[in-house]
């Protein structure tokens, strides 16, 4: 069959599921008068944000395009175009049913747990299947009209900018809200989270849809396209520009489609687990993703069989790819250990909260610092097995096998904000106390899903970033420059050092951003209860819109210089410095980059559910001396795993393509 | 001349001029009784925990030397001893003479500011005339007595291993006591730091010594004596084991300490500045330091015009002498910007403590991240000058050249405790306030010249490594293994994979060690308040020698663990995956080890200094809301800049020690 046929049945497949899931969500009551103007309310927030952020983004992507098409060719600017609008796309679907699913979920909360839960995976599963439906319908797409694999390197270009754009941006709002929100609600006003009376809480909803969303389906897509044409890329170069081995990965892309539809089905709260227990709820979301993974590798095993370029490669390309599964699987199980409350990480950050907000700190930051090296070990480990099977291109099937799960995983991320904005939502409309037990329940699972995805994204990250280094060797070369990366030539040095500082810049700029937005918003909120008289007793309302605006235009504005950094600094390495340089870049940047992701989006989960843990009533519980330590823990926290942590790697591979495009001219 | 007697007399003018200082120490009033036996508790203590880290280290060398032996040979066993021996013998020395001259400085400090700085400064330098003595004695020693420039390796493996175990150990006992005395004085039973009635409080004065002291003493022999070792190796395996070139390092060396001599004479508090300012310490300082710089670049010049080598070496090798003095300089302007109190990161650290402390700590990551870059530029920048000069040697004699200020720079670090550890006394003497004032003046530029310091010592770690590196290169090709580390080969780059996981790894259980050490304290001290009537009442004296007992058991224990990651890494990923992957190691270990101590000793100095400035009286002063969230900070940043931070230096060195030693087998 041909495989590019095959391909875009399956992004139908994919996004017809989607459409389905859209219907079941939509079918179900939005719930009483209250709740359905508070989700307008985000509604609107959120589609405000998302225009105004595609707006700023569109005059950076006009320059772009200009600079592509001048330089580049048309080929190129084009897919840039294509790469960008169906990433912004998918962002925008994904948070528009996110923020029509999270009233649904507190309706059906009324009606129990079971059903709660089945709302808030549908809502997250249609961000999944539409972000990997259009993932592969564009570069399927694509690549049949272009006939060329380079020109794809436009769309992974599209693609990384505007996931850096959107989880910056994102990122920046959701966490300046959340932060000022908190500071001046429930710190300085000692009102509870999510109240109606504090001036922001709109604004924290909208930032949970837009960031957690939004961001993180553009992130997801930009993961996948960009994977995949490394992918694609490498197995051109390598094999010279063979179309059967070309377009392997979009085979393997749509039958991972195929079992994550079918491993969907196996998402179920039955009776038995059904008693609010996380442990319950997980078990349900991971069924699902082990009945895909076993799917596929069985699956994997058919193509081995049965095709041409299956039967050439035999097993060693069954277990190339079962590599990337296994990878999948074994980053589930060190995250899930790392950020859940039912291992020692979490329980001994919970335990330092006894002695302060310093050693809470300090407990954290050991954990972040060590949940980098197990991680590091897999990705080491499954590098070397990849690579001892079938050499660089064996890493590139491992990757592309790996992303192949991406529908499941990325639905069962978006459960967590579905179901922790349910919560907000059955919070601010005064629902029934057990609804919100319910939604509590379901959101207490949603930290390590979003840290799993996370640990799952950059992963992946560190594998691409390295297929993407090789493609970057490949066309030196092509171009007549046959570059050796040498660690004891000075420029590969100096490159390294470089590229190892861009994460640390980054971070810190990220960290800083939100810092600002924090204090903008903190500055709002602070000005409505001295001038809106009534609002704390409940008889004025807050002025909601101004203070999303603020943190908006906050937001947009602090995103721009960090995300120069993974364009400019590339662009000027590899002129001032040459090639070498360029290259010790970009390994220095995965290197760093790998550390400190990894570090702050497991680091901000295990801070996270140490509140959660406490919270529970370990320690005190809530209110307890122990737990203002813990929520200091999940202030830093915040910034750490939802703005610079999990923008890092589109960063990293925003620096890689910049280096492939620039290649021929150095 | 001949250059090994120029260097032998260089050290005997080193430690001549050190015991003269000891004299002058030793000739004034250690002041009336009480501080008498306060300063004895002191010493006792910190003799004693010396005594019994060196008996732990003891069993650990024994083996070590015993492995060499057999395996490497005699000369390099002796070399192991003599490194060690000496190593242990500068932190002994530096820290008997600084436990004594701190109860002089609070003495002086009863006639003024300017007698307290001078008797703290001629304190701080015993330690730094001492450590360069002594450094370059072993090595110039040891080399006229082996003829052998490779058995030096021995002597830097000595050097160390002692070292790591010194910082660590020390590190975990000073923040174990620190912080623990903090939490149950401070903030449980609300009494102020160094308060005679906490039965820590000994044990955290002791915690200073053996860490501010011994630790950073021993950590800067290494760093002298395996930089030296490694430009030698270098210049011999370059230059076919030309003398003159071996040897010119430790020409070098004694050209810094008659300079370093020369250069302290210029450090004198005038009374135009002595107002107290923090200003007119700083500059008293920073004077003696660039007095020592101009007087060496002179005699850097004279080397070109007079001697053999400086002829044939001409201009270049001025300049490359002259890159190492650059780089210091430029070392200690970017720490200072990051980590003093005039300037706007420390400002913004104390700004976002106002918002409270989850603020503070987000303020202080982004600030410790971002400390990275500059000082990363700075040392890629001098990496790629040197190397346009000299290639390899140019970066070695660099390294050196840096070096040759040790002596000058490690009194101005060591002059902070002992101010510190003054105004404790002062304070647990109950002297009058003023005194109180003059130590807190003179110890406010502690935080930043102990920064500095580190700033300097892994700076010039980088610098060394790197040339490290290049040795373990020309090892492996000289035993007929001629190995290219290429980042497109799959095992050098899971080596940087592995390497850059080792800082983490290794912060992570240093910061855990801390946090452990410091719960031992925190139950000891609740057990003496429940237990001994009277102790707040001022009527029963706590029992402060248990408490010693109890952080050195402690920090005994928790520095082994890792203390083996650099050791125990190299050799398994040597012997595993080979040489290939153990060079990717190295570099990893380098590059992420960087940025990790970078951003740990800056950063947690920056902590320190915002929560000072607070103490200054700006946004609130001592005891506001924001001076809690600063002390939080403060808190994160003890075992960052004290105890993970500056142990990530000799950690980088163990391992490229390691890996030169372990060459021949693979």
């Amino acid at each position: 069959m041909n495989t590019l046929l095959l391909s875009l049945l399956a992004s139908g497949a994919s996004l017809g599921y989607g459409a389905f899931l859209i219907w079941g969500v939509m079918k179900k009551s939005p719930g009483d008068e209250k709740m359905v103007a508070i989700q307008k309310a985000i509604q609107d927030g959120a589609a405000a944000y998302l225009k105004r952020q595609n707006r700023t983004v569109f005059f950076v992507g006009i320059v772009a395009v200009l600079i592509l098409w001048k330089w580049l060719g048309f080929p190129i600017a084009v897919g840039f175009v294509v790469g960008a609008v169906a990433s912004a796309l998918a962002g925008y679907i994904g948070m528009m049913i996110a923020v029509r699913a999270n009233g649904r979920v507190a309706e059906e909360a009324k009606h129990g747990l079971a059903r709660a839960f089945s709302m808030g995976f549908k809502g997250g599963a249609v961000t999944g299947f539409f972000v990997v439906g259009l993932a592969l319908l564009s570069l399927t797409g694509f690549y049949w009209w272009s006939g060329d694999v380079k020109s794809l390197i436009g769309l992974g270009f599209g693609a990384s900018l505007i996931s850096v754009f959107a989880r910056l941006g994102g990122g920046i709002f959701t966490k300046g809200a959340d932060v000022g929100a908190d500071l001046v609600g429930k710190v300085e006003a000692g009102i509870p989270e999510d109240d109606p009376r504090n001036p922001a809480v709109i604004a924290d909803q909208v930032g949970d849809n837009v960031s957690d969303c939004a961001g993180m389906a553009a992130d997801v897509f930009e993961t996948y396209v960009v994977s995949a044409l490394s992918v694609m890329l490498l197995g051109s170069l390598l094999f010279n520009n063979e179309p059967s081995i070309v377009e392997f990965p979009l085979m393997i892309g749509a039958l991972g489609i195929f079992a994550s539809i079918i491993g969907s089905l196996f998402v179920r709260l039955t009776p038995t687990n059904s008693a609010g227990q996380a442990g319950g709820i997980m078990a349900a979301l991971y069924k699902g993703l082990g009945a895909t993974a076993v799917i596929l590798v069985g699956l994997f095993y058919w193509i081995t069989q049965n095709t041409t370029i299956g039967k050439n490669g035999g097993m060693a390309l069954f277990w190339m790819l079962v590599i990337g599964i296994a990878v999948t699987a074994l980053m589930v199980l060190v995250t899930d250990y790392y950020t859940s409350k039912k291992f020692s990480p979490v329980k001994k950050i919970a335990k330092a909260s006894t002695t302060g907000h310093g050693t809470n700190i300090i407990a954290g930051l050991a954990v972040s610092m060590e949940s980098t090296a197990l991680p590091v070990i897999v990705i080491a480990g499954a590098m070397f097995l990849a690579y001892s099977m079938g050499e660089l291109y064996g890493i590139a099937l491992a990757t592309m096998s790996m992303l192949s799960l991406t529908g499941l995983i990325l639905a069962i991320d978006s459960f967590g904000p579905i179901t922790d904005n349910a919560g907000g939502i059955a919070e601010m409309a005064g629902l029934p106390k057990e609804v919100r037990e319910h939604t509590d329940a379901l959101d207490a699972v949603g930290n390590t899903t979003k840290a799993v995805t996370k640990g799952y994204a950059i992963a992946s990250a560190g594998l691409a970033a390295m297929v993407l280094f090789s493609a970057y060797t490949q066309e030196l070369s092509e171009f007549g420059r046959t570059v050796v990366f040498e660690l004891s030539d000075i420029r590969v040095l100096m490159g390294l050092f470089i590229g190892g500082m861009m994460p640390y810049l980054f971070g810190s700029l990220a960290m800083q951003s939100v810092g600002k937005a924090a204090g903008a918003v903190v500055d709002e909120v602070r000005r409505q209860f001295r001038e809106i008289a009534g609002i704390m007793e409940g008889t004025a309302k807050p002025d909601y819109s101004t203070a999303v605006d603020i943190v908006t235009k906050a937001a947009l504005r602090e995103m721009i210089m960090p995300a120069l950094i993974p364009i400019i600094f590339p662009i000027a390495v590899g002129f001032i410095l040459g090639p070498e340089a360029l290259g010790g870049l970009l390994v220095g940047v995965i290197v760093t980059g790998l550390f400190v992701a990894i570090s702050m989006t497991s680091g901000g989960a295990a801070w996270d559910n140490a509140k959660k843990y406490i919270e529970d009533g370990n320690y005190g519980g809530k209110g307890s001396d122990a737990h203002k330590a813990a929520v200091t823990g999940d202030t830093v926290g915040d910034p750490y795993k939802d703005t610079a942590g999990p923008a890092i790697n589109p960063m990293i591979k925003v620096a890689n393509i910049v280096a492939l495009l620039i290649a021929r001219f150095l």
